[in-house]
């Protein structure tokens, strides 16, 4: 047994994006909306800005707060707009590189773009692209919207934008800016959420909520699946604001993920407060599985909304059993093969005294391999539970996402990778092992069952019912990637 | 307004320290030690190490983890025995040459020592050793302790340890290593805690249990107050142990505070589980003083324990109120001013869901300065709020440490710059503000009201009453300081 | 007066260039053969390696040594081809971005190039291509380059590079590598220098010989004005070469500051030795300007070898009346006013024993913006010469480059500012003041006068004539700047 | 065959000192001095200043051009006094706690003190100190001073100084700073250089005369040897002066090695000009020696000026046949198996021109191991030598120094290895080999024979004569040892 990480057996979402017109501090804000985002994405950050002449750029391995708090940074990035990232990185190697926001020159002026999701046809559209004699810088996806816009026969920067993302399938939520304007645009089916923001007068887009209250901005309404919003600042400073839905009409089905883990519990999607999503989950959950306990202790920090919602619900009190120790969040460990060995716990530790001689019901969001649960099971008997039920707020994952997730290769999957729950169950070593049914999630979301036939929500990792069209999956692009670039840094 | 940092106005423990000798891994389990006892010093750590031959040194500014976690650097600390300790730094200018584990070449052989807590005649006593002609290199306190060792006409390095700490007045947990020993003493009133440890036959010395749990050690005891604990190693490499009491007898006197804010919650310290206290406190707390409200909120990390025991008792339910960004861990800030003016949030923010139109009673551990709280009861306010009432698990601070915790000058003190509790709550912005008693705080630990006559716990923050002698307070020292070294790095 | 830095105040090659194919070191060698090429640029260097499956890359801001001499970093580059570059960065902002290789995924596979010279045409094709739809990612010239081979209508890689260049004016030494081939190209009339190599059959394109001596390769032969070489690896492992002369037959015309101060005194430039090229220009200048002295002293170290020249044939003792601090190579200086005023040394002192008393005849290589030859002039008198007469080893600058080099605006050249030599010896505080006549440059080197119709080298740095169209420089391609990203690192 | 490294099989001195008073750029102006001094130690520096109230230290590992040149590092070492060091170690395990200036704290107030130079009865004092009960922190010899100091019964910092150097043996130049005092002493044979300079009525310690030229100050002269000069603040400002001799009376005799290799060639040492002496070395070197040969090529940079001598007296002339690469100054080179045994040349070239078909007369200042000296006989043999005659500008070394210069072992030195010049020759591969005979050194220096009965200079390393007692050597300090601290940083 290893050290025990309870980050490194989740789903990890890919990016945060951020994007601000019409303010002097741009940069700053951004840089801040970007910290709030950081949840999304811990491996790189970028931040572009344009102060009417030239646009700036500053893009980092690590932490916004690592990068991005000096003055001296942020006066680097002048202007009244700006445009950031947090990345983790799924698609394409981890480069210098392939951090966004990328840019682009056009014939109509610079354009800077930033993307949270992913596309199911990039890789094919590359490979038409450079077919036709354009050339591939990045190995990032992103790349080709820039190509697409670079090729549109529009003239309006805007036009030319929108052109772009028709061709493009998957899920993304775009953020993009040109010399004049500022551009947000969600999927047809709005998988990867963006909210609209204003602070004083000035618009941003944000992947959530918690960017727009650390810097005191008012959350407006959500992007629509589907919509292109374009602000654009006039010569007197004024800005206009206008809407397109160019796709085809669709019923909204956001990832229900976002709920599950990836979101703040602070932030409200799509209407919803994910930390009160989370409390039904739990409540939802202690209806459909509950057994005689003495306590019931979250797995920090992701399983603790949920745990507050079942304890609640089943009156069975809530105690921090599991303590975490925020101090390691950013090293890398390399420990001594002994030491390898005696299962360490870095990150968590029992709190002994809520746990030695009862019965727990530990709590959790999802099971991914199964590694962590594994062990925290193992460290919540040494610490002398007499019973240890695991109930995780989520159904089993049993497949792996397109859309801008970084899950495990399907045969990973704990749920794949046994017969049932029951073995489930043996695997991680837990006297009982609960899931939150399907419809016991939507419920949680929502109130209502999940509608087969036109489902709600974004939803294959439990269903395997992917909502688009998986072109690249389909085609051999294979082929393309055969002399790609790889630099280290 | 500026960056709300909820450490920031709370009084800081100085330092951790930990020590094992007869074991394979000693650097590694030191610095594994050092990793849970990082919360008791951020700002550097170190570890010495002996061979058999030689003794090895590593000491650096930064986290335990930063520093201390790959393979090449505990192979630079080979050996079976090892001391560790985390540096907050009070007294002594945060320099290397000040950070711990110190060491002195003796006549008999080398030393190595660590110290959390503070002398109280430290100043006195090293303008005597320097007037004898004496050279102190560094400006720890810490030093003097190597210095008497030195002068001490006992042969044995065990008794000129003993020789030299019967000098010292004040809080100490000392560690020590020579060729042949490991050493742990505690002052004669305990002020500091300082555990017994043991694995698989190595003893080990370590401030607070959760040291020991994250190695897998097994828990011995407490050091007893006036105990000096030798283990020797003998030349078959058997280890054995003597326990001194060179102190007059008196009975202990731990520091209350290590219950209200510096120990884990998972520690056990003198018998009692910390998070158990602190939820008891919660639960006093709620008894003295609750009014009608809608929601338990904590300040996190440090209210949280209180706030569940305060739900609990009083039966208003305990929500995550406000989120804490646990990503800013160790990043220094330096904003823009207009940003600065704006109060955001870059550690904790409101979650809005759970405070809008609700009457708030929010939980935190103390309050020192009042800076932080009145950032927080504007957030919550901002947040909507209906009501927010302010719940403290300790009660008003009005005085100084002198034992080793980084308090801030008297007159800064909230409760020293107004009035009366009233004042405090005006000035803090609540709409009311309440205190645990010093009998509700010793009725949460132990049970029994305070025994004014004797006390059972060092409490002086809220009384003014000192266990000990403050010689250097008394004394003029301040001529002695006049040239001391100032280093930057 | 501030700090004397002997190099500030002299042209500035932009760049090293080095490839090698078919040798299992080839990422190591190439290290080595930047390193020997560093003096032709010290801001940046990168590598490019092929592995028979995919490039890798690694670049970095600062010198060869201080990137890529461990074995992990040359072990990152795998793959028995390898092409590197040392920039200096004239065109194009100094972003890691523009950091040579550059690379780019064709249809037909990845092509890595590198590049010394510059284009005089390519704003005007950059801003062609973009008009059509591409999109450019750096603001270096070099990627003009690689879109021309994207766009090119032929099918082999070869023929493309070909295609490409042949739109190109301008100077350049290129060398490209394919998944196949390594190609090494000069312009026209071989304005840059480019030598080929060979190390036990891999063969081995690099700017100057220095690069083929420190790996113990042999040298072949230059690569002619006009040709394109391309190198192909077999199946079997057999490389083939192949000989191709695209452009228009013209006379070599390369570039005569190669002799005067670019390249390395012990390379071998067109055939001849550097060093000797420079002592022969001491001894014509000698011939051209002597005056009675006492000592002749160079000003190190660019000043040495015709300084050694200058000495033979008057007979006057060559002596080191200035010494060069070497350690300062790489530092940025920030001094406080008060020294800054001082007129301190960091880089150069005054041998005072060989200055005091003397008739001083000082050797350098060339006068830019007279600003350091001032500072000399005055340190050799406080150093006590009785005389100080400054020789230059080549004729008045007085026309900028548009070929690669760095070279100040037209006016702020010493040899602009002021009427004739008598002023600028005025200028620069000496009692007599001669620079080489063209005439002397060109027997020095080959011993035959300049033929004004045909002149043998470029030389428009002395006399305005440019030997190719500057076609940027006649069309306006301010427009295509306005919004060029500019990234901090 | 490994990298050429021309400084690798050379002594090493061990270090510089500055120190200056009553100017308010004090510490500027000893960065300044330091950086010329940079070449008696490139390990580490440190610069203590004094601000009338506290001192202030910085020290670094690293050259001072990387840590001391920008205003922030000066500004934070106010005061109008300041010594400085610059560390090569030898004696003392390099760590940080031991580079200088050291400092301790006083009964009569703060002394800091730098030291180049060796004392040969420190390991004895120390152990009679500690075993005193003293502690000692740093593993530097120079820490016994400070000891001594303060253990002194005079109550004149001055006097407590003088009377510390009393009982040292060896060799020193020490510079030493208290709250009112510069004090300058060097040993009674005076074996280290140490002048005296004036900057506008600032008095000056320096190492060498190099240290005043870089800042403008004036030399006023030598410090004798066996004398301490004190210089000392008064309140109104005004700086008094003393000179105290207070060791039994003795003749100079300043280490020969300064002249051979030590000192910069532009410093003035003795009276002395360094670069003249070594131009005679070479001259009598041929005078002694001389063979047929087309050329005289310097191993450079410490072979030059011995060099020019040479050619000059035997009327062959002189050339750089080796090109010296001096972007590598500070790198850390590890290359990969299959490139060391190439025998690649990072730091050396061949300059192919002036040494092909040539009979060569190679000159270098002396030769140690004698490993360099064959991998240059080997380069230039493959550059196309006909002929290589190496000559040396000292005598073989056949001793090791115990003064402050990093010899190796005796049986490592070339001379001592094998039965005579013969086999040295055979050993370096060369045609011929000759040494500069001891009578012919004494001549270049002074013109006269060495006066065996009572040499003029410290000649050990030639003639195993050594000046002082060796009172470590004799007595038995590895018990002392045992239990050194090692620390990695």
């Amino acid at each position: 047994m290893s050290f025990i990480n309870p980050d490194e057996d989740k789903l990890q979402e890919e990016c945060g994006v951020f994007g601000i017109l019409g303010h002097p501090d741009a940069a700053a804000f951004t840089a801040l909306g970007l910290h709030a985002l950081q949840h999304r994405g811990q491996e790189a950050s970028g931040i572009v800005s344009y102060d009417g002449k030239r646009f700036h750029s500053e893009r980092h391995f690590g932490l916004v707060g690592d990068h991005f708090t000096d003055a001296a940074t942020i006066e680097r990035l002048p202007g009244n707009g700006a445009l950031g990232h947090t990345l983790y990185s799924t698609s394409g190697e981890t480069v210098l590189r392939n951090v966004q926001p990328l840019f682009a020159e056009l014939g109509t002026g610079g354009i800077a773009i930033c993307h949270n999701g992913n596309f199911t046809n990039a890789r094919t559209l590359r490979n038409r692209i450079i077919a036709s004699g354009a050339i591939c810088q990045s190995t990032s996806d992103t790349e080709v919207v820039l190509h697409l816009i670079a090729r549109s026969k529009e003239h309006n920067s805007g036009n030319r934008f929108t052109d772009a993302i028709k061709q493009m399938e998957g899920a993304f939520a775009l953020v993009a800016m040109t010399t004049t304007k500022l551009i947000g645009a969600r999927d047809r089916l709005g998988i990867r959420p963006l909210v609209l923001g204003d602070l004083d007068g000035a618009p941003i887009f944000a992947s959530e909520t918690c960017a727009l209250d650390i810097i005191g901005a008012k959350f407006v309404r959500d992007v629509k699946n589907g919509e292109v919003i374009i602000f654009e600042q006039e010569m007197d400073g004024s800005i206009s604001q206008k809407s397109i839905m160019p796709f085809e009409p669709a019923n909204e089905r956001l990832c229900v993920f976002e709920y599950v883990y990836f979101a703040r519990p602070d932030s409200i999607v799509s209407g919803r407060s994910v930390y009160d999503v989370r409390k039904r989950m739990g409540s939802v959950l202690s209806d459909e599985s509950h057994v005689d306990a003495d306590v019931i202790v979250p797995v920090p920090d992701s399983g603790v909304p949920a745990a507050i919602g079942y304890a609640h619900q089943s009156g069975v009190p809530f105690e921090l059993g599991i303590i975490r120790n925020h101090y390691v969040g950013r090293t890398f460990i390399e420990p001594t093969q002994s030491i390898r060995a005696l299962g360490v716990k870095l990150k968590l530790s029992a709190n002994r005294g809520q746990i030695e001689g009862k019965r727990v019901i530990l709590i959790d969001d999802s099971i991914v391999r199964g590694t962590t649960s594994t062990k925290i099971v193992q460290m919540i008997r040494e610490a002398g539970a007499s019973e240890v039920h695991m109930r995780i707020a989520s159904p089993p994952i049993i497949a792996p996402d397109y859309y801008g997730i970084d899950t495990p290769h399907s045969d990973q999957l704990l749920a794949n990778r046994v017969a049932d729950v029951a073995e489930m169950c043996e695997f991680i070593g837990a006297d009982s092992l609960s899931f939150l049914s399907i419809n016991g999630l939507y419920n949680a979301i929502d109130g209502e069952d999940r509608n087969d036939a036109a489902p709600q929500f974004t939803d294959h990792y439990f269903t395997k019912d992917y909502p688009t069209r998986l072109t690249d999956l389909e085609g051999n692009f294979a082929l393309g990637q055969a002399s790609l670039l790889k630099e280290a840094g």
